[in-house]
């Protein structure tokens, strides 16, 4: 017998993801959000939810563009204040010592120190309630080397990113592997 | 400097979340999706991703409801599994040892013995290329007692849930906390 706990946001775990943005005068800026996800394989597309008053949203719509950084573990203290802060009255890529770089394929700043980029260009925008959702069209993904595996690709036990629950408003570190995609399942297969 | 690693969706971490549904006939099935997670907060909203030949696709279509399952690491095996067979011609409850229990909110089964389950009714359908992305508003969250904290909410060191990265396909177990949202950023404040 489950316990009823009402309309709520009680889904885990989702991401800690820093949006990057250009504002009107040019100046960088970063809103950390936890709605957002993968919404679709082809074309390669995530999403990330932000409410209107936020400073970033004026800044997707006008430059049509957003980054998607993933912070490692190391770097939840700046994760955490760029969720609080406002880049209205904040810098707050400054007052986190992070260094944007400016995308050479989308209008937008990524995050210099952070092991895994991603650079989106604006593909569709939901209004759902008092969120608007992005849904940005992955132009390209860029990676430090240090944490790719054998095969080149992001070795989540290298990126190490932050998971994050909104039922306590945790943040966790990945533990260890318990599993195989398209592989551990097939022993139930007939 | 960064590797460019292209159009790809290397984003992490990502949910393991089952999607409950009642087929055309009645039966229950469940679709694991990686690509999903929390879009809006009022109304409380969740997404998921399906391609159009899942049989979950026509499901949702039919019965506008779906529910989210989210399954500790116990079930990594039936998390897989329900990801890789198809309910047009395997019965996924019964072949993983699960129990559908139909909800009395919306007309689609939820799984008993998942910590935490979400009732959802479909709110919107999103096309994004070969992924049809259905927003479910959020009609309730049901919890096993077992996995709520002292202030009663989902506490995720007792639900345990299956963090995954597309990149390596690798599933992982939540491991220690890191910091705590809204606070351990408060340090950057100026």
């Amino acid at each position: 017998m489950k316990k009823s706990l009402g309309k709520a946001t009680h889904a885990m775990p989702t991401p800690v993801w820093l949006v990057g943005t250009y504002d009107s005068e040019g100046k960088a800026n970063l809103a950390t959000v936890a709605w957002g996800g993968v919404c679709s394989s082809d074309p390669a597309a995530v999403t990330v939810s932000l409410r209107k008053a936020r400073h970033s949203y004026d800044a997707i719509m006008e430059r049509q563009a957003f980054t998607v950084n993933i912070p490692s573990r190391d770097f939840v203290v700046a994760a955490d204040y760029a969720g609080i802060a406002s880049g209205k009255n904040a810098d707050k890529f400054a007052a986190a010592g992070l260094t944007p770089v400016k995308s050479d394929l989308v209008d937008a700043p990524y995050v210099a120190e952070f092991p895994l980029v991603i650079e989106c260009r604006l593909l569709q925008t939901v209004e759902i309630g008092v969120h608007t959702q992005f849904i940005g069209e992955i132009v390209d993904v860029k990676a430090d080397a240090s944490v790719l595996d054998e095969a080149g690709l992001p070795d989540p036990t290298k990126v190490q990113p932050i998971v994050y629950s909104p039922t306590n408003r945790g943040y966790y570190a990945l533990g260890e592997k318990v599993g195989q995609g398209f592989d551990t399942g097939k022993q139930l297969m007939k």
